[in-house]
């Protein structure tokens, strides 16, 4: 299987990529093999509000790159459901000019509410993309907030989407995600109210560019309407400029990728730990039974994770070793 | 301090919620004692997209509450900056026309990008505001997404707003917070869009109660304006409504508490793992050398996970114990 996905065979790709998603301690050795011969992809993140136009944004990018004759990975990720677990395929539906194209990849992922486990299978996706020789690599996250904040740290650039209809600048800042982008882009420009999202944009940039330090990459507003194709060319001269950015200042590009494997293996490591800690204790336990005097205020939650701290993570990593 | 809680000293109160955002281990007596004081407030959490007006929405229910003599609470939570760590405060701001009202309670949260952190700092909250006998607490959540599902676990009613601007319904879909809901509120009615919006949820609603057991809560959709006041009472209703449920349906009731207080226990769990795990490697160590290692790709990130969860966790628990 290795080989297969060494010699680009994207259905074994697809495949693996489908056993990473759930979470399977018989993928270890296999995504261990593969990290060792990735590192060449540019993995970029495109992130920003429900309807802000990533999929379509996503597409045209994909035609500029293809263009220049680039293979392209695309991972869509969709926090649907934790109950239903299903994935819509509104994304995948609307990317399907590129359908035919053996040259691009197109792969929706969704959480199934594991602990940690989207953003994480999101990495393990990276590692398997990286590994096929996919030239570029372009993650889209729906949505706003801390999950997509881990997401996109899997990603050397990242791209935030914003229109004049996500809300103001003070609701931008509360999302907190003005820190994590490289490049802002106001789509949808043709709708009113669009250059005041621009100028609150660069005020704030203005603002943490102050802050920064000299030789610092500096983050732009481009207008955008993606539908049209307006400013796409613009955006993907700046991945590309940021990419070169990271090549130039070597300790910056050092000290971003130590960051987010450090972050990376958190995940990982979480995830261990997760899948021990997540089930409900079983009927007669004394598990449920402590949890039951948590619910009448006999004892209190910290007494019952301290609990299944001690019994499945401590004694269970005894047990185990 | 734990008797000044009990005696509604709202100062002490207030800053009980600041060391619980610390996270400090010291402050697990304290929550240990006022958990076994709490359980008589109706929690409500009030979720959306940025700019759907739940602050609004809050401020209005708040009036509402009061003219009925109940005390509110309201927990405010900014998922901001994970760089600047810095709250806006936008939310509070608006909410000035209760300032003067020593029935109102008024606290903004903002993560510190802890592990697990903000949610499970909401939940310290609502222990402490709980034990300090608020008869409602209001927990709003800005931006919809996997952190928000989570933090509207603490709530044993969930008010979910959207508005014509928040996206289609697929984006709600893929928003993955439809199941989280008790009560839906399509705001800024006066927004051309609002209907199809309102007939999307709910068609989306009926698909869900038709897979629902009979005696089941019945999710309803409510056309508001909160800026004016319209649709308020109705929600305010709802809301009373889906605690008389709870009460005549004991056996619902015990099964989400339940999930709700292991879910808080992972949470927690998680933390005291997380303490551990978060700081990077100081320079020097083994586990520095092993992640250059990673960088380079003669190792991998499992290989560091497992390195970090067996001498900080494994090893961590067996010299702390």
């Amino acid at each position: 299987m290795v080989d297969a996905v060494l010699a680009r065979n994207t259905r074994v790709g697809a495949q693996l990529i489908t056993r990473a998603e759930s979470g399977t301690a018989a993928m270890r050795p296999v995504l261990q093999l593969l990290y060792k011969h990735g590192g060449g992809a540019r993995v970029v993140g495109i992130t920003g509000p429900p309807g802000s136009g990533k999929s379509t944004l996503v597409d045209q990018l994909i035609g500029w790159f293809r263009k220049r004759g680039l293979r392209i990975a695309v991972v869509a990720v969709d926090p649907s459901s934790p109950i239903s677990g299903g994935a819509l395929l509104g994304d995948r539906l609307r990317m399907s000019r590129h359908d035919g194209d053996p040259e691009v990849f197109i792969r929706s992922m969704a959480t199934r509410g594991l602990l940690g486990g989207l953003s994480k299978a999101v990495g393990d996706a990276v590692t398997i993309l990286d590994a096929m020789g996919w030239n570029v690599i372009l993650i889209e996250t729906v949505g706003v907030g801390q999950s997509e904040i881990d997401i996109v740290r899997h990603a050397a650039c990242v791209v935030l989407l914003q229109t004049a209809s996500s809300g103001d600048a003070v609701q931008m800042g509360k999302a907190g995600v003005l820190e994590i982008g490289d490049i802002f882009v106001v789509n949808k420009d043709d709708m009113s109210g669009s250059g005041r999202i621009v100028s609150a944009l660069n005020e704030m940039l203005g603002r943490r560019i102050d802050h920064g330090e000299i030789g610092r990459w500096q983050p732009t507003v481009v207008r955008a309407e993606a539908i049209t194709g307006k400013g796409v060319a613009e955006i993907a001269e700046l991945i590309g400029r940021r990419f070169d950015y990271l090549a130039d200042h070597p300790a910056a590009a050092r000290a971003q990728k130590i960051s987010q494997l450090h972050a990376r293996a958190m995940e990982i490591a979480e995830q261990m730990i997760g899948a021990r800690l997540c089930m409900e204790p079983g009927p007669g336990s004394s598990q449920a039974k402590l949890l039951v005097d948590v619910l009448e205020r006999k004892e209190d939650p910290y007494a019952y994770a301290e609990a299944l701290f001690h019994d499945r993570v401590e004694n269970g990593a005894r047990s185990s070793t």
